[in-house]
């Protein structure tokens, strides 16, 4: 059975790419308004093709964009609801692109183009891997539902509202399965069972009202761009190390058996250097760089502006200085106690001379998943047969927010199984997805839902 | 005589104002190459202006913006020459201007346009301050020659060049007047007697070789936009204090003439701080404001910028981050030894997990002048007329790079009298110059001109 199947998908190849990049031409940066329309299409465009596949497919509207819901019946009970994300990021700094991010180009056996890897190519892997269960099978063995979100790259929360309405909580299933991370590297699959939280906030300082002659006011009037910058570095060190009082209280440490896994998997920290092409990563006598990616909390700028930015010289003090900030959370600490007490510790920080905006833009806790049920192990199987390679137990510095959402309101099993690579560039210029992985991807996740729950 | 001068003036005041909104309608933006058109048909129109007053008048070009150098022969010897500046700052942000930058608007006797005051105005004063000279006595008692550059706004070298050139060597004036600054208040003229320098620099932060997923590298990878601000903070305190080492060692005192001349001038800090709508100056128990703002040197942060500016959130680590610094330096300081110190010490503070890429962009000594001469007493008892005002002197935190090249080549008396007001917005949106000081400038430019050296 699995022979034909796999031998569906392998026929079907060029076929299967060239769909996928009439889904990556879609701009859908749900981040971006003058993109809304891309987004919209793209919804459509998935809607219809899941449609085409034969499943009951519908653009559900819960505010902000579209969620495409598409369910097929399978002959026995249970369920899997297979999640992923149509948006993208945005494709800025565009300078950096050496193709048009929405333009797919195929070279040496990889698509560029963004949304690739983050999470267009992920999911339509178990697209086709539904197409071919119903062309050769001609049936599943349980239901199977997409659902398919617009906003996971700017926090929206639609998919959180339909997961929680009546009509979410009815899906009930037995697993959820998502692809929307890494491998854990080229050769190796993985499942990912843990994943960092996150909250982002917007911080401005607001100095004077209007920008100043530097010359006729330096001195007398305090300057927002160094004054945030005096903000920033009171929150976090030059290597990471968050300096916000209390904020490692409730950091639960690794188990023994991650602290042995993560010694098995052998981390190389010189294949990362190479890879993110940085003079040296940061090393930390306490924590391995794997413990410090998957279990230690971050506060990163993402972003930060102010003042002016063109050719030559432009001699003021700006009226104000805005930082973006993202902050990642592990086991044991909760988005909201983390959002109060850097918030309260940013107030405390600001001098009477300028004013503090603090605009919180969103939030998801941190999960960690047992690895020892039975469906890890089913995943784990289907893996080993889509990728021919044994897959490892990984966790993740990244954050899918609507994952606690999952779990809390229907508390089932839920397997990450990523097909990407953390050098495929998701969020950076010249994203990139592996054809070979899209291939083989595809068999794990037929193997996977040909198996039934 | 004055009277007929003065009546002309008053008289031909509705043509000159017309005549002033042609000169600001040219977007003679020098920092930016998308304006050379515009700032090249600035220069042709001064030229042009001043040869249909009568005088020899050329551009001059020597590499950069082109230099209008328009001379008038006087019945007796001597020489006066007046500087100014055609070129003016970029407009942005120009979402805060209230009417167009290059459409000038005249209401309730003030007009409103990038360079009215800094310094198209100031300098225009002296032009129909010569042409009432000329139309009233048909004749001037000495030499006068107008320096008009384009590249004040840009730390353009061209104006030096000329100083130093066999042509402006010649010129030899016995006084150079300039106008590119303030009156002590709206009724108290002034002669400013000194400048601070400046130097001016691009500091960039580089890390990754390109944005990174900030879920999957942070922890690992530096993120160049905390390492930035740290950098801006071990070398400037929130209240503006500079904390790199000795950078202090060589500034000089006041003298107690000019601690004397401070307490008489009884400035008022409160209205300052009305002036430029922040929440509170910086205040400091050593060093009163006016003292801070002449006669102590500054570190600002004109402009920062790095990673994602867009709407929402992108969780990104920023491959880079630059800050666009000037420092202010008094007497006792010199561009290059400062330079050098600031440059050590930023070198010093860069971690290895990223790159400093440091430019250094212009630079201009401090000066300070003598008040005790003739000629400031004439240019004293001029301003007077002029204004029906006692003139205080005063120094100003500004900067004119080029009057140091001025005192080094001619070694003249120079005479800076300011026809501005700190209020009026040089360097932010909706700059304004009063029409009333226009007038009063352009009569005492009219008077000190006619009095010969």
């Amino acid at each position: 059975m699995t022979k034909t199947i796999d031998a569906y998908i392998d026929q079907h190849k060029d076929r299967f790419v060239e769909e996928l990049k009439d889904l990556l031409r879609f701009a859908s940066v749900s981040a971006q308004q003058s993109h809304d329309a891309d987004t919209q299409a793209c919804a459509q465009w998935v809607q219809g093709h899941l449609a085409d596949l034969g499943l009951v497919s519908e653009l559900v509207d819960q505010g902000g964009q579209p969620i495409v819901v598409a369910r097929a019946k399978g002959t026995e009970q249970g369920c899997i609801v297979i999640y992923g994300h149509y948006d993208v990021q945005p494709e800025d700094p565009i300078d950096q692109w050496k193709t048009s991010p929405f333009e797919p180009v195929e070279k040496d056996g990889v698509i560029y183009a963004r949304g690739a890897t983050d999470d267009k190519g992920q999911f339509f892997a178990h697209v086709k891997a539904i197409e071919a269960l119903i062309k050769t099978e001609g049936e599943l063995p349980c239901d199977v539902v997409f659902l398919l979100e617009g906003e996971e790259e700017s926090g929206g929360e639609a998919l959180a509202r339909f997961v929680r309405s009546e009509a979410g909580k009815a899906l009930k299933p037995d697993v959820l399965v998502i692809s929307d991370g890494d491998m854990f590297n080229e050769q190796i699959p993985a499942i990912t069972y843990g994943l960092r939280g996150i909250i982002t906030f917007e911080m401005t300082v607001k100095g004077p009202g209007f920008d100043l002659h530097s010359g006729g006011y330096g001195g007398a009037v305090a300057n927002p761009a160094i004054i945030l910058s005096h903000i920033i570095g009171q929150c976090v060190s030059q290597t990471g190390e968050i300096l916000i009082p209390g904020f490692y209280d409730d950091v639960l440490p690794l188990t023994p058996w991650e602290v042995d896994n993560i010694r098995q998997l052998q981390f190389d920290d010189d294949i990362l250097r190479e890879e993110v092409q940085a003079p040296a990563i940061i090393s930390d006598s306490k924590h391995s760089t794997l413990e410090r990616l998957w279990a230690r909390p971050t506060f990163e700028v993402n972003g930060i502006y102010g003042g002016y930015q063109g050719q030559h010289s432009k001699t003021i003090i700006p009226s104000a200085a805005t930082a973006k900030i993202s902050v990642r959370l592990v086991p044991g600490q909760t988005p909201d106690l983390v959002k109060d007490r850097i918030f309260d510790f940013l107030e405390s920080l600001c001098p009477e001379t300028v004013s503090l905006d603090l605009t919180y833009t969103g939030a998801g806790p941190p999960v960690v998943f047992d690895v020892n049920t039975p469906v890890m192990q089913l995943a784990k199987g289907a893996l080993k047969h889509g990728f021919d390679h044994e897959p490892v137990f990984i966790r993740t510095g990244g954050s899918i927010p609507v994952v606690s959402t999952f779990f809390e309101v229907w508390g089932c099993p839920v397997v990450l199984m990523g097909l990407g690579l953390d050098s495929d560039g998701a969020h950076s210029p010249n994203e990139h997805f592996s054809l070979a992985n899209f291939m083989k991807g595809t068999k794990a996740s037929a193997r996977f839902l040909s198996q039934g729950v």
